[in-house]
């Protein structure tokens, strides 16, 4: 068994309103069982979340944080670790000044799933194939140093493989049951984007196809606070 | 650009003393540049980690959690969240019961970064080929659902890549500057393995060389509790 992993370069810049679906049809040879993974930065930017910020006034950026953020859960010097309207726990509400034009921030989508799925019509519409699609974004997390990316909106997939009642390679019930596979299918894209390169979508080829099915990320993978022991 | 991910089923049933690398060699063509990802699983049963218990009596299990974690973070139930010799904050101190023989539990392997070098080196003695090893394990997360494998132990590759100073494809110097490739490594592998699947061992082909470099898990992944803002 094996799963390939595709970046997609040479997506043109792309601004408020521009269909990135049919972009991603026009570049990419899609095939039904894909999963299509597109970065939360390409979406910002084609969704207008992209605003205009005085980034010498620290002030500015961090009255964006609270904006964004529901509950600030820790703060240290200029970082804020705050939950989004979307249930993220996440280093500045997601907004970001990377890979955006000069003086101007990205704030997350505001509603992820739903641009998981607009996307997913799309393709179907324009390549006549069916995927599924992920929307990711990069974060840190508690416990361990570095960031990840993660999966913020999902459409076709099950965010969360349940193996509850299934059995080991022995026979034993597994005691792991759930398994967040729309994270892992968004690190595993990451290993082909990068930070650095332009390379704002990957097509991950060969996942198993009874993953395929409904849930989104915010009802399936989102830990609801009272469930949270760290919250 | 694109990532192959490949799977390696066929491995015998595993025990202590057997020369893990060398089975892997046997069973897996191996090139250059290859990361070779295995599972906690099957390094623990080759290092003679399992241990006998007596599953019908929850106090031992909890003493056997307990003896292999050197801080309790959080219970609830028969759920213990505690940190590993290791630096690992995990559920049941990596303490698992599945996958192993009836009335044992599999612990972690006392140092997966010197397992990873040793495998990398027999590796490159029996096949002769260079590679990066990661030892792999399922870990649960504060404010998601679900697990995601992670990297426990690594040789041959950096644990983090370090992102600072370089820029962005607008040319601005990047915020998220260092990312954790071992991981999404881990988790990329665990799209082939599975849990229920007999696939202890996973080949990630075509990972940017640039990554291959020095380091290991603990010393460059694992957040110091003092840095840590949920500790």
């Amino acid at each position: 068994m094996s799963v390939e992993i595709i970046g997609i370069a040479g997506l043109p810049e792309v601004g408020p309103g521009d269909d990135l679906g049919g972009l991603i049809c026009q570049r990419a040879e899609l095939e039904d069982g894909d999963v299509v993974v597109v970065t939360q930065k390409v979406v910002s930017k084609a969704e207008g979340r992209v605003v205009p910020i005085d980034t010498d006034d620290p002030r500015g950026h961090k009255a964006l944080v609270e904006r964004e953020s529901v509950r600030v859960l820790r703060r240290r010097g200029d970082l804020i670790i705050s939950e989004t309207q979307h249930g993220f726990v996440c280093a500045n509400a997601g907004v970001d000044l990377s890979n955006v034009a000069e003086g101007h921030a990205a704030l997350l989508p505001r509603d992820p799933d739903r641009t998981a799925r607009r996307i997913r019509d799309r393709i179907r519409a324009g390549a006549g194939v069916d995927v599924a699609v992920i929307v990711s974004d990069t974060f840190g997390r508690p416990w361990r140093c570095g960031v990840t990316d993660v999966a913020i909106g999902s459409a076709g997939i099950s965010p969360i493989l349940d193996l509850r009642g299934t059995t080991d390679a022995l026979g034993r019930e597994l005691e792991v049951t759930e398994v967040a596979i729309v994270d892992e299918i968004a690190a595993a894209a990451d290993l082909v984007m990068g930070k650095a390169r332009n390379v704002p979508v990957a097509v991950v080829r060969g996942v198993d196809r009874a993953w395929f099915g409904e849930g989104t990320v915010r009802s399936g993978l989102v830990r609801h606070p009272s469930e949270d022991l760290f919250r």
